[in-house]
């Protein structure tokens, strides 16, 4: 099981539920969204200036729903960039029971490196490669570094 | 490309919209529901009573992401049934621009029918299965039939 | 009773729900908004541009909820603006029952135009307080012309 | 200014905000509904069972907005019931910035107590009178209660 080493707390919202009284499907992409910003935060890739400045895009999201979130039940989201592609990444999640660490949900993304004033996507700039690859454990093998 | 005979139209609300100005990812999976729920309703299939009556799990939902939505596009959902399990049922949705067709996001989602009552999933209702294969032509060829 | 001379429908959204499986009170602030925009656009006041370039703020806000909405229930809303100040404006609403006009609830916002690019509040620009007195037949009559 | 005895922190959201860049006008409703459900349950009124056994409507809601709150923003809820009636209540509310205590908003929503098995709004149940007066220090002056 992939090792997370990073995850933020949610507070589950009596607005996050729906009729069958557990958390709406819907909210499961905001709480990995709420994760992923947190992430992106922590690791000092973007300080909560220009939302326009945040420079990424959702090209693909995925989620594998395994247990209701009930209102009283504390969440944590675990991120983790699992691909440092050219101009994208992948970013995995997984929702927990903050309590047993019961999985919740698994999920991913596929973010894309976008240059909103020009509206082009970009190589993922140097800083991002290099901070999330350090923190993640990203970093390629020699082998592989000399073919290329 | 799959053929969709079940549109349903969507409003984009300003509170859709995120900082970016274009409809937030979440959002696409409460289109989809929204299409969703009318599908099944459009096949009377669920009257609308209790949702503890809808009897339908998401185990799993995917979204792609073609083109930003914003507040001014008119949104059609195209939903289709591509299988029906025995336990569990794949859509697929197709979130198109109203006036010209474009692509704007694809995606599924695995629904398995459930019993809220007593919690245990259950084989998709023979109404369900007879009148969703019937909208779809989703029927089995003979030759199958025989073999199994 | 107020004359509405404008109205907008609103489809209820499965995602609009909760628990109680009616819409969440929070949501009529979204109906509301949604009626809004749609009212600023008609009179030509704002082309779906820049969301910068709105120019209002939202400084209070009130609902009185008469009934709940279901799933099934179309919804209108009326709006309608009964007061322009120097630099606000109070805009009501009225959500009604799309069948048979009965009142779900009733609303109200004072609206403080502001000029986000030097983030000070503005006096009503002339030709919202001109397009707006028209469509909502506000003029002042002549004799408090004369006493001013 | 009211003293607050219960406050309720809100972790703002990336999906609160909208295209202005600052938390929407109707989730303001939604952090309020956070902060009461919470109040109730800190008060041992409401043991996050069957929603249906929550028992309060909302009729009236009202929101004043101070101030824009940011993703960054530290935000907590102050919740105060003002009154007692016979069938309604009246809460108080007040956001601020969990930093430095500023105002952000106020908001105040009279609650009626219902029963929804038989539709109808009910006297506030004895024990919620009790304990709401206890914490909130509600209790009526002697004189007024010869007088009854």
């Amino acid at each position: 099981m992939v090792e997370y080493r990073f995850y933020h707390p949610i507070e589950v919202r009596y607005g996050d539920l729906d009729p069958q009284g557990h958390v709406n499907n819907a909210k499961y992409l905001t709480f990995m969204e709420q994760a992923r910003v947190a992430y992106i935060q922590h690791l000092g890739l973007w300080k909560y200036g220009s939302f326009m400045d945040l420079g990424i895009i959702i090209a693909d999201a995925h989620v594998t729903f395994l247990a209701p979130i009930h209102l009283d039940q504390p969440v944590r989201v675990g991120v983790h960039v699992s691909r440092l592609g050219n101009k994208s990444l992948t970013m995995e999640y997984r929702l927990e029971d903050g309590r047993d660490g019961k999985v919740l949900a698994t999920g991913s993304s596929v973010l894309v490196t976008f240059d909103y004033r020009n509206e082009v996507s970009i190589p993922i700039p140097d800083d991002w490669r290099k901070t999330i690859a350090d923190f993640e454990d990203l970093h390629e093998p020699e082998s592989r570094k000399i073919t290329h």
